[in-house]
């Protein structure tokens, strides 16, 4: 289609040949020449086979540097696809961070497997990360920070730079802790202050003594806020005793806050899990979409027994079947805006389950203005198409009522879910739309039945 | 309600008496003081005028510290409460960047104003940086960062790090750069080799030449890509000519990469313009949820319009109305489905507009099988509640049917939107509610029409 694609196309060709003929060092270079936005499209079209051969033919290092170009759910698919061996060798050139959340994404089995062929020290590193929580300190941290005892001197220091300096390339460092003899954290050292310091000095004196620093098991909501305050670039991580195990980086917090946010995107829409992708079998893909399906039908059942109920009402006045779908959609409309600024104001830290009343008026001041601009134009134009005003006038009022129904129960029900422990963004989206759709059916058809046909 | 409601009052009505009685020192005792995650909801609360005075008793310093902790769309509503002199003084304390997204959100008079009464300097920063669109790394870069004629020696720089060191601190210094005599980036110089280096060498010779870099006008995905690819912390930003002029900041990309995630989340439930907080004008609060409802009503009313001509066929067949709305939500949630995923994969590079028969096959496979199982037990139910095992079978294929229709339209709308250059997230919903609802209706009213009443 578009020029772009051809390219694409090309490329994915000859990363195929290439493949096929085992030719490792193009392979390489090809993948180094082509767009880093490229490549996950790219890798996501190879066969599960081309993709092991892939791995096997690059070096470990060029292994872990692909995959930390690739969202973690791709990354972990890839993983899938090679021997434990060949995974664990990939694996053990990564950061500390990701070892630990692509290990936590494999079966406890598989995990064990991988973890066995890797670096024994890598391996240790990675399983004293994975007992975190992905959402903590703990869970975001990495291991490779540097950390000096406190009797060191700036010479020792400098010295100690110098000495590993090709391995501390990679580590990016800007600052260096200081421990005490139990390894609890007591200061800060910030290369800036050692570049002036006379040789001789004592770090101790050089340091930010009890510098600020979070907990393992700190929330990632926190660790936001921790970063919105102080413009440093890391907090360093201790555990229940004080001592220091890891350093949590900005960037990893502002991903995990993005990575958090298309979850809930996915959630919304009703994705178990929170994630798929069009390369996953079948079967897991039908399933974890069957699950919340299934159980909106049921849910729509039970609003659809409201109609059932008015059967008479409706054989005598089929024309309201026309707005019965109507009413419903403009409810579930209207109520998800509401969800959508309640998930968003609680994201925020602007509202708490406690502002129950606060949401819910400011609601119904949106919903009574939203509902009649909505309801006079339904009313009119039921009005012009039957020419019964009296048909419209109730249509009209009966989409007006719900709409103010919908937004109050849309922004609360989030607030409601919260305090219950349960996940807005999972559980907002049913329960909004059958007690909208009970409301909206009941409203038009008892008025119909009451008024218009006086029943 | 909770306990820690009872706490947030508390606090809330200590400032509000701080306020009352001009106590400066207290108050900012009293910030200093909360937890970082109650900030926003208690200056969310204060009315209009007490944030005025808030900001007039606090110093810039501490107003600008209490800003950079807040959302976007918060900090911006409260400067708009303050006149243009507080909001300029508050303005100069801030990053060059936040103070272009602040301006940038402002009416283009007011930003005028504000300007006129900021430090020239820092006014003439941020007017350079309000050029770039906020999605590029002109509009994401930072003006605080180092650069140092090529000509300089090492003890230059170490000297000048020495003298200014004090205003360095808030630049968080990690890298300088190193520009020849027009300003063109020229190499990059890590403080790590600086204070490794004899004071005589010049820094031309110390520097990486050739950096890494990129330019104004880079797009935040291949920013993002680029961070992905390299562990590094920043890139240094080129205008047009290769001239210096900023730094991107690794955690700057990730924030701006959360902030479109939830923007796309309030799109994708009909909120224009991406936002809105309760603490916002009634008015704009209505109006910009009106606008996607009023959207919706029309195209809802065309999808009745199937039911309208089949008017005859549900008269005689009433139980038909009762199953309309779930055809109608069913087909809408499916979709969804499949419109999430699509988002996803678009947002992580893994399908482009080209890959359209690849998704529309994808998604008919999960469709089949989920059509299958949904429409088995809707057919069990109608069965059931009617005792008649045709109606119950018309239902089921049609709700089968539609849920396959529903999935690829699904999947596939966002491509084509892409491809059109209309933001997915905006549009994908209305046009795909109203082309399942008008086939899941002309589905089961026409096989209804058909095949039980014979006509």
């Amino acid at each position: 289609m578009a020029p772009a694609h051809h390219l694409l196309e090309d490329h994915l060709e000859r990363l195929r040949t290439l493949l096929k003929q085992r030719k490792a060092e193009e392979l390489e270079q090809l993948l180094q020449q082509l767009p880093a936005g490229d490549v996950p499209w790219l890798l996501d079209r190879l066969s599960d086979e081309e993709q092991e051969r892939l791995f096997q033919l690059l070096s470990p290092e060029e292994g872990s540097d692909l995959l930390e170009g690739l969202s973690e759910e791709q990354a972990s698919e890839l993983l899938d696809n090679l021997s434990p061996n060949d995974a664990a060798q990939v694996l053990d050139h990564m950061p500390s961070d990701e070892q630990a959340d692509l290990l936590g994404r494999m079966s406890p089995r598989r995990a064990a497997e991988v973890l066995e062929h890797m670096d024994p020290a890598e391996a240790a590193d990675a399983r004293r990360l994975a007992q975190y929580a992905s959402d903590t300190a703990g869970g975001l941290m990495i291991s490779e920070y540097l950390a000096y005892p406190e009797q060191w001197r700036v010479g020792d220091v400098l010295e100690d730079l110098r000495a590993n300096r090709q391995r501390y390339l990679e580590y990016d460092v800007q600052y260096t802790y200081v421990v005490d003899d139990q390894g609890q954290l007591v200061g800060v050292l910030r290369l800036r202050d050692l570049v002036l310091a006379e040789l001789q000095t004592p770090i101790r004196e050089l340091m930010i003594p009890d510098p600020l620093h979070v907990c393992v098991d700190t929330p990632l909501q926190e660790l936001r806020d921790l970063f919105h305050q102080h413009p440093f670039r890391g907090f360093p991580v201790v555990d229940d005793q004080g001592r220091l195990v890891g350093v949590v980086c900005h960037e990893d917090v502002e991903e995990a806050l993005e990575q958090a946010a298309q979850r809930t995107l996915m959630k919304f829409t009703g994705i178990l899990g929170g994630e798929e992708l069009r390369s996953m079998p079948l079967r897991l893909r039908s399933l974890r979409r069957l699950f919340l399906l299934s159980t909106n039908l049921m849910m729509d059942l039970v609003a659809a027994s409201v109609i059932a109920v008015f059967e008479s009402t409706l054989s005598q006045l089929v024309a309201l079947a026309v707005f019965l779908p109507i009413i419903s959609d403009m409810g579930g409309n209207a109520g998800f805006q509401a969800v959508a600024v309640s998930m968003r104001e609680l994201a925020l830290g602007l509202i708490r389950p406690g502002d129950f009343f606060r949401v819910a008026w400011k609601e119904i001041q949106v919903g009574l203005l939203n509902g009649l601009g909505l309801g006079v134009l339904v009313a009119g134009i039921a009005w012009f198409w039957k020419g019964d005003p009296a048909l419209g006038l109730i249509v009209g009022v009966a989409l007006a009522l719900n709409t103010v129904v919908a937004v109050v129960l849309g922004g609360t029900v989030p607030l409601a879910l919260r305090r219950l422990r349960v996940d807005p963004a999972l559980a907002s989206g049913p329960v909004l739309t059958t007690l909208t759709d009970m409301c909206g059916f009941f409203l038009i058809l008892w008025m119909a039945s009451r008024f218009l046909l006086g029943s």
